[in-house]
């Protein structure tokens, strides 16, 4: 995994942790990231990164993009800033009611994107021109912007969020089936890798289609949906469209029991049909020598959402848990105030060993009191706090608390570093 | 240097080369980055970046963030999407003409924004208390947003634009004159490792500011402004401001000449003094315990920007020349079309062995005639043609050519990989 390596002196980070979280700020993820200085609120449903929650976005980001390669998708980035002839074109400026409108004084309308199906059908409709062109996937990582009437949720469903959106064009509905399966393989290892239970599910089409599609569900007792899921098979269906019930046999496979639980969602596939293709009157030739209309996907992956997810799953009493694929930094560093000048040092050269060897650490060099270091420790989440002190100094061990498992064990600086090498 | 090493071979790639532009598109740049696949027009200032695009301003990016990152730059993601309320706290609601407006469903209003002094002052009187919290730089790389009468200049001047913009607190005049200072070197190093030549300029202050700004000048025939330089010292000012003119001895050293050039604005420096910091009450204590308000700086790099200035300095008849450190691949392997398969197992082999070297590559494996691709290599403008015909096969070596010079030479593998490895 590519983890961003470069260390940093916590004295030289300009967030500080806060005891409160804004009043009218109701749910967990947004209370404990501004707390722990990871975002500034700007408004109901927007917010800004600071270098922690930076950090933490990029590598996420990073995981998506790389499984997203591995299947074949071209990453992009398209325009956010659309005029709105596409958009009514599509239908979409009247009847998607989530639209952001913007009068120019040059009189020009246009959006900020919501989705980029407008865009990005025309540039597909550019380039292909034969069945030989097909399937293509064109993803990108960028903002998306929605007129929501309550942002509520904190991070997990803002008026502006980071989203991969993807999209696939294909000529055929088999060639579109096979490339679901494909996505749907990727999508599942995105969030195994980012330490989440996820399952796909089928759920109702939503704004865009009337067809079937497919919703990510991560299993988590802080989930906004209810969802049923087999014990036995990968079935799972989001309860609004199912016609069984918790404890009904599983029709899908022989001997599975159909179980409830909580959920929530962190990715969507939607089969577009030939919507926008017809919309744009997009057509290539297939191998029979017909002109199509080729069959679109879309697949989405909310990123700030899943950062909201994460927290939501993880998160103790004390305050953030990372998992290791994501923390801002592999190790907190924390050195206990002390008037011995060794104990400074000793600290300094753990920092210049762990980073040389290509591990991102935060080191809180600041002056203060030990109880203040291992709360605000506490709060940010690091998954693991190594501690110097004048006690571990004496020790020649270094005491090493795991965030989200609080075991305690003690190694010499070589032992760590076969750890974290290992 | 950090290269995105991944290779990618060209009959993957989604993207055609075309042999005319669009008529509306009368800009060098937008021509010949839209000929090339680079980048897809939306409208007049607004395009897409296609994954050729994409690399190159992702090489530029990382330049400019490993610059400001060593100078004690802190990278965060502010919101793009602004509400209204701080815009007005500060005027810039109805002074600044360019400021798009977007009224919600929910009857908010808010903006997008063109910069980010109203959400990066609020952000920086969150944590800044104490003099001891300063200097404090904190920049992002990320979309801005300008509702410009007239879009022109294709990707150099849009509605819609990436930019780098830095923002630094300080708590006297002589702290921000010494920034700037460093500021200014970083700056000077960036375009320097992009292979242009520019210079600081001194200049009107604009929209933002009554005071002197500093305007970062890279001198090009393409260049839309018109300066005068010293020939002998490094002073250089905008021809619009300076009382001077070409020829003239210069007044700030002993013996130079004043030289007039055209060049591009790539960058500029702001200083905003307090105005931010008085219209949002942001005070702090200093050295000798009163609440000043801090002094604010603005730094920007137009990313978008430079990727044009960079295509309109070197592009030539032919198509475009990038520079080693920006272009999306640092090698264009190409193979010409032979009826012996020891061509393509042989372009194969040295696709393989560049790429587990960590030298980037475009592979044109498409069945295509020699012209064909001789020409589209031209257009495309990445630094290193590397040639496998029937021809090399029996020669042992490789024809190497270079985009910018023209200049040929015939490599065996293992010369190659010394040379692109040096």
């Amino acid at each position: 995994m590519k983890h961003s390596s470069n260390s940093v002196r916590q004295s030289q980070l300009f967030t500080k942790t806060r005891k409160e979280a804004p009043k009218d700020e109701v749910s967990k993820n947004a209370q404990l990231l501004i707390r722990a200085g990871y975002v500034h609120k700007e408004m109901a449903g927007v917010y800004s990164y600071l270098p922690l929650g930076r950090r933490v976005l990029e590598h996420i980001e990073q995981i998506v993009r790389e499984e997203m390669d591995a299947i074949g998708g071209q990453e992009v980035r398209m325009a956010t800033l659309h005029p709105s002839e596409p958009w009514k074109q599509t239908g979409a400026w009247d009847s998607v009611d989530v639209v952001f409108k913007i009068v120019s004084r040059t009189e020009k309308e246009y959006t900020v994107g919501q989705s980029e199906e407008e865009i990005v059908t025309p540039i597909g409709q550019e380039y292909v021109t034969s069945y030989k062109d097909l399937p293509l996937a064109i993803y990108q990582i960028g903002q998306k912007y929605r007129d929501e009437l309550r942002a509520k949720s904190g991070i997990m469903r803002g008026r502006e969020f980071t989203m991969k959106d993807m999209y696939s064009f294909h000529e055929t509905q088999e060639d579109f089936d096979k490339f679901y399966q494909v996505a749907k393989d990727a999508y599942l290892k995105v969030y195994e890798r980012l330490g989440l239970v996820a399952k796909a599910t089928e759920a109702s089409g939503g704004a865009f289609t009337k067809k079937l599609s497919y919703e990510f569900m991560v299993l988590t007792d802080a989930g906004e949906d209810d969802i049923l899921y087999c014990d036995k098979c990968p079935y799972c269906v989001n309860i609004e469209i199912s016609t069984q019930k918790e404890g009904d046999a599983c029709t899908r496979c022989v001997g599975g029991t159909l179980a409830r639980a909580t959920a929530s969602e962190v990715g969507n596939i939607f089969d577009l049909g030939t919507k926008y293709t017809t919309d744009f009157n997009f057509t290539c030739k297939n191998r029979e020598g017909q002109e199509v209309h080729p069959i679109m996907g879309c697949f989405g992956i909310g990123i700030t959402r899943l950062m909201g997810v994460i927290v939501e799953t993880f998160a103790d009493a004390k305050g953030l848990v990372w998992p290791e694929a994501v923390a801002p930094f592999r190790v907190h560093l924390v050195e206990l105030t002390s008037d011995s000048a060794d104990v400074h040092s000793e600290a300094a050269e753990v920092y210049r060993e762990l980073s040389e060897a290509g591990i991102s650490v935060l080191w809180d060099d600041r002056d203060a009191r030990a109880g203040e270091k291992f709360a605000d420790s506490d709060l940010l989440g690091i998954p693991l706090r190594v501690v110097v002190s004048e006690k571990t100094l004496s020790a020649g061990k270094f005491e090493c608390v795991h965030r989200a498992s609080g075991r305690v064990e003690h190694k010499s600086i070589s032992e760590l570093l076969g750890h974290l090498t290992a």
